[in-house]
């Protein structure tokens, strides 16, 4: 078989790819290691940047995001002293909009399949050839059949397990990354929200996170130490755990529902150097991960897609490919400032690793900080909801209100 | 002897509450331990907050501060991958003064001679007694013989090392601390200053600071592990290694000259919590210490002294102990605000310890996040120029630009 793109990895970032590239009349193969129904069920994040949301109506996918998601203009930020709302749009003029990565994934299939582009699931890439010359290889096996895709280009896609990233030569890549021993316990339940923004809790016990895939279906989180198994939590024991964590007003509007999905994810930064190897070009989560908590995953996925788009597109279509030495370096400049943040609002909310009384009172200084100073405020609801929109220095200025 | 309120300690906060208190007739004795030249030469920071030097013209001791003082509008910030300025006044309105604190106690001095106001110096306090009764009594010794001072109240003002702390019972008394494997080695001298403004630089080697005292005296700063000793930095290779973690521009700019003073400067922060014990008060550095990236310690030690004054005053002449009560409490809450943005500064800026290059990426990340989000300097500035100007939540907004 032979293709413009071979795009590893049929997530939302391979589908996203695809088609963007699709729409420039750009052919693309996407190979999928699991099922689709396995990719069409994961469960993961739900907050989407202004500039990721534009990005799926330019694709031609936000259609129903755009139906369905719930616009959120801010967010609250709890601790033992202090509560305070963050007002997105008050402070930086634009907020973010909730919608399920599940939702996102679905529709980005159903586009594709409208758009007749090739998925092959369930195959196992078992080398990537040729990389340092113009005609790359893919070697899969599916059904105990080898496959091959010749390409132009591959996109790595495959995520943080993925093969692509380890495609790039060992001398060639460097990987920093930082293990945390928490993870987030996470409830998929059929209630309603606890609240109708995002509630953010430090707590003695532990972070927690109220949040929400719609009117009916919440999301809610507790910090667990990562020795914990998901067998040993009844939904009563979470529910408890999490209404111990909340203010009590938001313990007392947390219903307990049926539970859709339960599972424990890592908290961890990850990040791969360089994002570019040849004819390969890494995105999203294959070359790097941030901790849940600035919601950063899926919007620097789609930053990630958006940039390397383009690229592709100037390379093919104008025989340009400067685009695609930068596609690396600016990708990397945007990851460092998101694993920032990231880690500042995981540091900020989490029981850390080693806390003591020291490490608390600087905890409820960052938040007596935030809700004291209304340029502590607009920092981070600026990264919090894109940073990808700040202007550049000198450029016009940003929105400084509503 | 008998005064209304006993001041242990004669550094610029012990000096700066005794004036405060005699403009409103309130008569103090200040008893400090070592001679008053030791006191008047010892080198300390330099950058004084507008609430400082407003509390210090209400004092009237702030003539030859705004005569000699210089007012600096912003600073630099540079590291391997950015350079940037902080524009103060036009990210928040204001700036700072850069007086040295050296010459302020000299001031401080020379009022209180002038108001005819008690300094025992060379008296070491032995004993503070009946703290929690109504009339306390300091004993001290000086020259071989005993004396002791009955007072109404006592102002603990002596420092880290000062003895009023310890007259806490340790069960009452919490103190938290967080050494650094680090110090400032700091070289005052007889040299224009190499940049009109600070210059603060993060390099693999590790900190720089260029600071100044006037158009004639500079005072350097470079980051050295704890265990080097003074004597084993001549001045030429204090020079090149101050040379060597600037960028190009900035070390040619900097020319060594005839040293005035040369120490080295731990880093660390500690806060003990109350800061009032019965009929005693902790002001300044006996009760916090903040790393010095921030400049933050002065300042704190000056609005520690304001409020303290302010709660005297109305208990001594209105007979209102209230703002007795509420000195401790609204002091430490602003105190672990300043020592938040002291560590998140000494953190973004110094070689830290177990260092690897995921702490250096985000170092950079910080940096480069400065220089592309007006935001993100705007919090910066305001925290730099002085958190007590911020305006109260609900209150009117702080001035926004020039």
């Amino acid at each position: 078989m032979r293709t413009r793109v071979a795009v590893i990895g049929g997530g939302p970032a391979g589908l996203l790819l695809g088609q963007l590239l699709h729409l420039d009349g750009i052919e693309t193969v996407v190979i999928e290691r699991r099922s689709r129904e396995h990719v069409m069920g994961r469960i993961r994040a739900g907050v989407i940047e202004t500039g990721t949301a534009e990005l799926l109506r330019r694709a031609g996918v936000g259609a129903r995001m755009d139906a369905e998601g719930l616009a959120h203009d801010g967010a609250l930020f709890v601790g033992p002293s202090a509560e305070l709302r963050v007002d997105f749009r008050d402070l930086v003029g634009r907020g973010v909009l909730v919608y399920g990565q599940t939702e996102l994934t679905r529709d980005l299939y159903a586009a594709r399949d409208a758009a007749g582009g090739v998925v092959i699931d369930r195959a196992e890439v078992t080398a990537i050839e040729g990389l340092d010359g113009p005609r790359p290889e893919i070697v899969y096996r599916r059904d105990g059949r080898e496959g091959r895709i010749a390409c132009d280009y591959v996109a790595g896609c495959d995520g943080h397990h993925g093969v692509s990233r380890r495609a790039i030569p060992a001398h060639a890549l460097r990987e920093h990354a930082r293990a945390l021993p928490f993870g987030w316990l996470g409830v998929l339940s059929r209630t309603r929200p606890t609240h109708p923004e995002l509630i953010y809790a430090r707590h003695p016990r532990g972070f927690a996170l109220c949040s929400m895939r719609s009117a009916e279906v919440s999301r809610h989180y507790v910090q667990v130490p990562l020795s914990e198994r998901v067998e040993d939590w009844s939904d009563a024991r979470f529910w408890d755990e999490l209404r111990a964590r909340l203010p009590s007003w938001a313990a007392e509007a947390t219903t307990p529902g049926p539970t859709i999905e339960k599972s424990i994810a890592p908290v961890r930064a990850f990040v791969a150097e360089p994002m570019r190897w040849g004819r390969l070009f890494l995105a999203g989560d294959a070359a790097h991960i941030v901790p849940p908590t600035g919601a950063k995953g899926l919007n620097l996925a789609a930053q990630d897609v958006g940039d390397l788009h383009a690229a592709l597109r100037a390379a093919i279509l104008e025989g340009d490919e400067a685009a695609l030495d930068a596609y690396g370096p600016r990708a990397l400049a945007r990851v460092w400032r998101a694993v920032r943040f990231s880690w500042r609002l995981t540091r900020m909310l989490h029981v850390w690793p080693g806390a003591d009384p020291f490490e608390e009172r600087l905890q409820d200084a960052e938040l007596a900080h935030l809700a004291a100073s209304r340029r502590a405020r607009a920092e981070l609801a600026e990264a919090y909801v894109g940073l990808a929109f700040a202007p550049p220095e000198g450029g016009a200025p940003a929105p400084e209100g509503a």
